[in-house]
């Protein structure tokens, strides 16, 4: 007989408000009052009745183009999540034999999107220093077959970021190549500081944009792209959500995007002082560190390959003895999962104490049971 | 120098509160209480900053199931729209070279998707009695291309509705053909009756249903499909959605399913009580007619065809100079689209009195512009 599968967002989900949720970047540090009041009128308002407009509620548009610091007439599509306008994009302009250039870690439902358009990735291994894609190893990589950078700005796991002139020479590179370059900045907030590739290379740069992590809205599921109209009218073609996306996540995208210089700092500053408090935590332990920090995002890693114990058994671990939720890096990289966990920290600093607490208790005693096993093995007799 | 064409959507949404809508079948009957206190509820309690839980919220699937009164372990796609689930299930499941009988009249963003996937859609005629499809028509149209049958049930924009032994006919055409069945039920709260085609071929009919219409939810954009596990399955796999339906969409689905058969009686008898004012209105006026009536739907056609005006122009002046908004036919046929327009009707019976103050003016002002039009042009020397 055997087992289901141990179903971690199920069990974390019909627990939820018992659960620190470090596993999935989601922001718990937006005031209240950014979103409820806007979403409360409008509920009162019955606007969850009617379609919204099909193309973005009116101003939206405006809203997300003036906090990117665009021009208000770039083209944009507003979708269901980023993730419905990266599927869509994709579809459009990936053909079958395109080769897309990615890193290894990364953001693996884009890497799905590109295959299902019958397209390849080209993952080049970043799990080392700088942990990051740099101009010199995407020029090398480039055949005649490639179609595509992906630049993710801040990376989703490691939580690296890029300089100006890093971004500068990789838009180049796409450039000088003729290739897309598609820049997801889903995290752009977390960071010092942040540069648009759209701004070196406008004609064929599709910029990937999210309130889910910035606003906390991930529950809401909006986002969208925004590029040259050539390339996001070919996208649109492929909508999927032809009748508009959901009016509630509009309102409050609205209300989140246009206040946010008011209290983002203060998001931010806290995810500073939370991953200054993880740092410790894990700096204490032998054989555990940090590939990046300080991280540009909300999120990093944090290897623990030498000390044995497995991720998915940390992660469980972690959960069911201590109600704190991190994400097995199996989820981020094929190549590198089995060496890490990924850890967001954009909580209240309850929820990463909560971490401090549970996290070496977590790991000696997994540690403490491999190594039984590993001298249970050494002793058995074949 | 061209003019911007009139973009209805838009200024109507800028008027949204002075406009009676009776444009997109939208329903604005539902008791507020109804979804109100779990909308409210699920934003004080910050739900909105997680992401859902990805397959479906905990509890929604089996809701959904049981207003279907199919088995709770039938497989079941939650998505943003009905809309999108069509995308993903035509896009797995229809190959370049197939062909897709459907109707004309129809919902053309389902035969748009059908055409993303490589496939052809033939249309077979239903603008003259019965004004649906029929067994026998479709098993003539069957031909070795034939992949699938799309019975829309009660069909927008017609109100046409099917008897439990037309679907049973159709639903044994596509078995004894080795066809899909994809049967959406969108209205089917509004019929006298209604009867499932997976009942009778379940091992290849896939069901799409939406709480827009019944739920009164058209703005927080969630339904789905449900179907055999072979075939949901490679729908899922090109799952533009992978991180989950907005959350409180889910949650208002859930609090209006789970007390429908409260509150959705009241809901349809105030629906035809209003399509008999409508009908009034319409039969006093001579070459108008309502091809289909009474109406198994929230809406249905008023053919204006004898008239000389056309639909663009009647739903123009509708909602400019009377606030009401109706949709010219040419959205739901490319043939017949020019001798309609579609007016809905699940409104407070002040939207449904505007519209019959409005009608028999607006109509009469365009005649007499279109007959002096035909004089001038008669008279024109030439």
């Amino acid at each position: 007989m055997t087992e289901a599968p141990f179903d971690a967002f199920r069990y974390a989900h019909e627990r939820r408000t018992q659960v620190a949720w470090l596993s999935q970047n989601t922001n718990h540090l937006v005031p209240p009052e950014v979103v409820q009041p806007a979403l409360i009128s409008a509920i009162r308002d019955r606007l969850y009745e009617g379609y919204p407009y099909a193309p973005g509620q009116p101003g939206l548009k405006e809203t997300v183009l003036a906090d990117l610091g665009l021009s208000p007439t770039t083209a944009t599509i507003i979708s269901a999540g980023a993730t419905e306008a990266l599927y869509m994009s994709l579809r459009a302009l990936i053909r079958p034999g395109d080769v897309v250039l990615a890193s290894d870690p990364s953001y693996l439902i884009i890497h799905k999107f590109i295959q299902l358009a019958g397209g390849t990735v080209r993952e080049l291994d970043i799990y080392a220093p700088p942990y990051k894609l740099t101009a010199d190893r995407l020029n090398e990589a480039v055949t005649p077959q490639t179609r595509m950078i992906l630049l993710i700005d801040p990376l989703n796991p490691l939580g690296s970021g890029y300089a100006p002139d890093e971004v500068r020479a990789i838009a180049d590179v796409a450039k000088d190549r003729r290739l897309l370059l598609l820049h997801d900045v889903t995290y752009r907030d977390f960071a010092d500081r942040h540069t648009l590739a759209c701004g070196f290379y406008p004609e064929r740069t599709l910029t990937a944009w999210s309130v889910s992590k910035n606003c906390g809205l991930a529950g809401l599921r909006l986002g969208g792209m925004v590029g040259p109209d050539d390339l996001i009218q070919q996208a649109l073609k492929y909508n999927t959500n032809d009748l508009g996306v959901n009016v509630l996540a509009q309102v409050a995208a609205a209300a989140g995007l246009s206040t946010k210089p008011q209290w983002f700092p203060a998001v931010r500053a806290q995810t500073r002082a939370n991953q200054d408090r993880i740092r410790e935590v894990v700096e204490a332990i032998p054989e555990v560190h940090l590939p990046v920090f300080p991280s540009q995002a909300n999120m990093f890693v944090i290897d623990i390959s030498a000390t044995g114990v497995s991720p998915p058994d940390l992660q469980k671990e972690l959960l069911l003895t201590h109600g704190v939720f991190v994400r097995a890096g199996n989820y981020l990289s094929a190549t590198y999962g089995g060496r890490f966990v990924r850890v967001s920290f954009s909580n209240p600093p309850a929820d990463i104490e909560r971490f401090a607490q549970a996290f070496p208790v977590a790991l000696a005693k997994l540690r403490k049971a491999a190594s039984s096993a590993r001298v249970a093995t050494a002793h058995a007799t074949p």
